[in-house]
Order: structure tokens, then sequence, then C-alpha cells
């Protein structure tokens, strides 16, 4: 394998080699079932235990119950929301948010087909919520509510302290749901303080160095929940099927360096190479965006636009260079269609197909970050030269480019 | 650890080291989000889409794309009945068998809440189903029949190949699903010879040496299958979800050793240790009943009851010394209930709640099988002793144990 610099850590992290360490007696000798009954796997079940308690100390959860594995945020995402609906069949509303991962916003979509009506709301050209479409949104038919924490594509973080307290005041019965999964180890998470009005929060491994193939879902003691995958007693009964015990543990470590790392304020430290990548670029790049800021943003994320080119040619000249870096969310990138979420922010066609994220992580070097503030001007500059949308002359978007923008 | 006489496979297997070493790469070095958009990424997508050709062709699919990757048979089960039945809405029955593993049992009986129809064909004493009974059993408003290949409790084969064609001959219209968790690498299934009218069909990685978390759903082409888990267009718009690569790696290897064993007929071995099990214990023990005599079983798999004490005892005597054996299904064996399998048999209660499953499997050694022998006689012998339901003077049940087997 060539030289790979990795900057796209909100598609998926490294695993950190002190997590494969705790998991691996558990893929060699450490085998057995952890349902059935003898010794060999009592002492398994009892480790998955102690995971759980880890992670449910680390969440302020009150209860280690609270904690239910899955296989993935998304699971966890489908878990929640399907099954909370089937739980309140007479409530037929549920509220998010236009910017949501796909894990929710085609899981919304998916239940308009079967009859439940979805707002989706709107953000400003920030990435911002507006607390009054939110409140004004709730309704007594309101089941669930389902607000990500952080954007995965902007890193823009919404409150969902305060919207998840207005919703309990506006309606009590509705259930509040956040998918956190690029928040978690990033922005500290008590559930039973400032976050207590949360009822259900969703995270997956693979975006803080544990593995893919394993996720949470944390419901608070009292959610009414149907059962999403059904087939067996595990988890409380409250989700059938093998535990995947290796990969429980490796989250349980993964939690623990986690909470190690937010006492020691480590992410500042990338909050530095951020702003340093911000700053570096606006001043050797012309025409640039950076969206969502202004906003309250995650300290490793940035998203930025260029005019006049397509996001998918810079990656491509980045990646010949070993640079790895998303345009859009992972989960969409196939697609040629521009990001939701940037058209959410009424970013225009042009920028929003232009848009680059830049996320950092733990293993973020500083030499990384020079490497990509200085290859990447060339690279804009090169593109610009053969874009149809570049006045070459002026140095600046022509009249094509222009129009184009304003049509859209 | 003590000394371990694992004799447990049924219940989930060791990994392969030759499975773990093709891993480990993937937790290591090759961690990119196979979604995304470089090479590093697409390279590992590559090997993703490697590892579904080798599955697709040890089980005869006609297309790699029939292989989705679950998390596990449990979720490919949901995946299956619940995803079929939603695009045909206008049917409302289901016939499934009365001895089934929970996953299929649980969710039929969890659809039963929603308004369909369940049928649950029951099976004789020795644990077969009636072809009248299953031909009789379907109707126009039968969507789905889900019937699992071989039983994890007894290891009972049923002849899903000549069901699923009576099936297709009685309602061409009727989608067959199949829980083959047990019988994938202890019979040969080719999708498109003998099996082929089975539409779906489950499976775990667990139960076939590679790891916990990792499961496959074969859908036939053609099938209509709304998706059971949304957020993304991942598994050709599928299943949602960031794919879980190094296990799905795993099970790729995993697949290839099966295919290279049945080739070998490796199963015979198991095969001649599974009869000595059942004529040594036999000849040594008296009032024992093999559960599923006479029926076509798998060759890994005996079930044995010993009259008058409980199966419980008998474990927690066997863990003391290290064997690892398991009563009922792990799955289940959390309650006292005594398995729904054997009573399906109509196996007397008293016999039900003294069962043993003895599963076998690669590792297994003969002197693992000889020492088992060994040590059961006395262990049961000891808790006959203080049975309340054994004639110590004249060593058999006593009127007690009569009565009350015949109660029941």
């Amino acid at each position: 394998m060539s030289k790979i610099t990795y900057l796209d850590y909100n598609a998926t992290t490294p695993i950190d080699d002190r997590v494969l360490d705790v998991m691996l007696p558990y893929f060699k000798e450490k085998y057995a079932n952890p349902s059935s009954k003898y010794r060999f796997a009592m002492d398994i079940a009892a480790d998955v235990e102690k995971a759980r308690t880890i992670i449910a100390n680390c969440l302020g959860a009150s209860k280690s119950e609270e904690i239910i594995f899955t296989a993935s945020a998304t699971e966890s995402v489908n878990h929640a929301i399907r099954g909370t609906l089937k739980t309140h069949p007479d409530k037929k509303h549920i509220i998010t948010t236009a910017v949501e991962h796909p894990a929710v916003l085609d899981t919304c979509k998916d239940l308009e087909r079967d009859g439940y009506k979805v707002t989706f709301l709107p953000v400003n050209n920030k990435g911002e919520l507006s607390i009054d479409d939110f409140t004004n949104a709730i309704t007594k038919d309101t089941a669930i509510i389902s607000i990500m924490h952080a954007n995965n594509e902007t890193g823009v973080v919404f409150p969902i302290d305060k919207l998840s307290k207005i919703a309990k005041q506006e309606n009590p019965d509705v259930i509040f749901h956040t998918d956190a999964t690029q928040s978690i180890g990033k922005i500290k998470i008590d559930m039973n303080k400032e976050y207590n009005n949360i009822d259900l929060l969703s995270m997956s491994g693979h975006k803080i160095y544990a593995p893919k193939g394993v996720g949470i879902l944390f419901a608070r003691t009292g959610s009414r929940l149907r059962k999403f995958i059904t087939g067996g007693h595990h988890e409380f009964n409250k989700r059938a099927g093998t535990l995947n015990v290796p990969l429980i543990i490796g989250m349980a470590k993964a939690f623990q360096i986690l909470d190690e790392e937010l006492k020691e304020k480590k992410q500042e430290k990338l909050s530095v190479l951020i702003s340093r990548i911000e700053e570096e670029i606006s001043k050797k790049i012309p025409y640039i965006t950076i969206n969502g800021k202004g906003a309250q943003r995650l300290s490793n994320t940035t998203n930025i636009s260029f005019d006049c080119i397509e996001g998918e040619s810079i990656l491509f000249q980045l990646d010949k260079l070993g640079f790895c870096i998303s345009s859009g969310s992972a989960c969409t990138s196939g697609s040629l269609e521009p990001s939701h979420v940037l058209r959410a922010m009424q970013v225009p066609i042009t920028s929003a197909h232009s848009s680059l994220r830049i996320s950092l992580g733990r293993f973020t070097k500083e030499e990384e970050v020079a490497a990509f503030i200085e290859t990447l001007p060339t690279i804009i500059s090169r593109l610009r030269e053969i874009s149809p949308f570049w006045d070459k002359k002026n140095n600046k978007p022509n009249d094509k480019a222009i129009q184009y923008s304003c049509q859209s």
C-alpha cells in the first residue's frame, strides 16, 4: 500500500490498537456463546456485562440495562424510531431535520410510505435549526422527534439538550431520539445531566476507533419500545441475536479511551488543526466557502466548497497523492446528487457539487495537515484552469458560473 | 482457564485460525469505509465483492448480488419474513413449524400480534413433518413459508428441497424461506440444483467457524423484499449500514474451508463419533431416549433424555469437570421451560426436562468423546440416587415418575 494521508475520520476511524488487543482473546479462546449455561460461557457473559457497565458509566446512564448492543447505528436508529412508533399506534407524526444522516432520513421517508407524516425541519445557511420552527412543529400527534447531535458532513452541532427540553415542555409524551454517531467522544454526553430529556440515543463503534459491526442504542428506563429484531431473549429481551462478544468488548475499551481523552481535552488539538486548515485555505484559495462557519461545530470537521469545480475532481487528484477525503457523506457519495445537507443550507448547487469534507481524528499528525494545505491550492488552480465556469484572465468565476449558480 | 471439553458446536463454534488470519489486516490496516471513493477504500470494497463471489459460488447462487451481508441469522430471518410480508400486503398467512429456532418462532409470534395468521406445523415423535399436513396448510393467502433445514436441538433434517417444490406446485406465488443456520457446511447446499425452489435462506457466521456478528441472507434474483434496515444504499440498496468488512472477509474464508471439508466428507468422521456416543451411552445408562432417532439427522448432533433427572443438574456436574454441553438451545436455556422442540415431539415433560444436546465439530477429538462417555454414567447414577423419581432398589423410575410423566 502506498502512503495514505487519512483525513476522513467522520467516514470511519481506524481501530485503536488498545481496542483490538482486548478483542483478540474473544476471537481466539473465549469463543463460547454467552447465552450458554456453563462457566466457560458465563464468564464471557460476565465480561459482556462489565463492558456494558463501562459504557453506561461513560454515558451517564442510570442503569447498565439502558445500553442495548446492536450491529450499527443504523440498526439502532431503525430500532428507536420504528420501535417507538409501534408502541404509539395512535400517533402518526414524526419530526426530524432535513440534514440528518441517511439512517434517519431514509427511515423517515420509508415510514411516509406507511402513512406517517414527517416534518423535515429546514436549516439556515449556517446549518442551524430555528427554535421557533422546532417548537411550532410539535403537536399532540407527534410520536417521536429524531434530531442528530452533530452533522456528519459539516460538523454543525444541534443543541439537543435545549431542544429535548422544549420538546418535553410542549408535549410530555413525545419521545426524543438523537443520532449521536458523530458527537460521541467529541462532546461529553451525560444522559443524566444536561441530556436527561433525551429518551433514545444511537451510535456506532466504527466512528470511535472500535470496529465496524457494533452499535449501541441507549434506551432510557421506561422507554416503551417494541422489539425491532425478534427471535430470542438476548439484551434484556430487547434485541434478538447472539451477542457479538469481541466487538462489544472492543466498544467498551473504545469508550474508556474516549473518556480519558475528553478529560484531557484532546479535541482542542484538532480544533487548532482545523482552524489552521480553514485559515490557510482561505488565504491561499479565492472563491471558497466554509460551510457551517459561524455555527457551533465539531472541532474535528470542516466542509469547504470551491467555486467552479467538481468536488469529485478534487478528490480524484487528492487520491492520486494518497489523500483520503470525502465529498458529501460516504453513504451517499456513490451518487452524483449534491449533498442534501448543503442543499438544505441553501448552498448554491455549483458550490454543493464542489465541497470537500475534511475530518481529523486521534492519529492525525500536524505534518499530514501541513501536506494537505500545501497540496490543495495547486490542484484547485489546475482544475479551475480547465473549468468552463472559470475566468482564467481575471482569476474569478465567469458569467456562465454566475448564471448557473443563480438558476439553482 | 481450566481444561475445557467443548461439545457444544451448535451453540457456537470457535473461529478457525485461518479465518482470523484473513480478517486481521482489515482490523489493522485496511480500515477505510468501503463506501468511500478513494483507492484505499475502493480496494477494500473490491475485497468485499470478492468475498461475496466466493460465498455465492459455494452456495450455487446465480449472481453474487443474491448474497446480502447482515449482522446475524436472526437479522436475516427478520429481513426475509418481514420484508416479504410487506411486499405482499394482501396476504396474511404464514406457515412455519413448531420446532423452529426462536429467530423464526418468535418473529412469527410477533407477527400474530400484527394480525397475521400463522400455521405452526406439528412434528411426529421423531421430529419429522407430515408432508400431507404441509401440503394442506398452503392456501392462496399464504405469503411465506419458513421451514428450517436442520434442527439446532435434535439435528433432525427437514426435506426442504422436496417441501419447497411442493410449495411452488401448490401456490407458485408463495415465497419459501429456510433457516439454514445449522446445516450450512454440514449438508451441501446448491441453490441452483436441488434447492432451486428456495427463494430465501438465512445463516450465520458463528456456526461455521467465522465470528459472531455476521450473517447472510440469500435472496434469489427476483425476490420482492422490502428493506428491513433502512438508511443508506449499501448492499445493492437492500440493507443499510456500513459494511462489517473484517467479518465479511472472514465469512468468505469460512465458506471456502467448509467447501473443502464437504468435498473431503469430513462430516462422516463426526457421524462415527456421534454413533459411538449413542451406542455407548445406550449400553451404559438405562432409561434414556435418543430424541430424533430414526429421522434423518445432522451427523454432528445427538439429543438424549435421561429419565428422572434434570438436564440442568447433569450440565452442572459436567461443567464442574469442564464439559461444555447444552440442554435445549442456548437461546432459550436461560428459561426453566422445557425445550419447545422436544415438547413438540411429544417427549414427556420429565424427559424433555432431562435432555442433553451434544454437538461436535471441526476440532472435536476422539479423546474428548471418550472422556465424555467415560464420565457421564457416574454422573447420571449419582443424580438418580438422589432423585425423588428414582427407585434405587430396582434401578428404574418409581411410581411417582410414571404418574408425573403420564400427567404431562
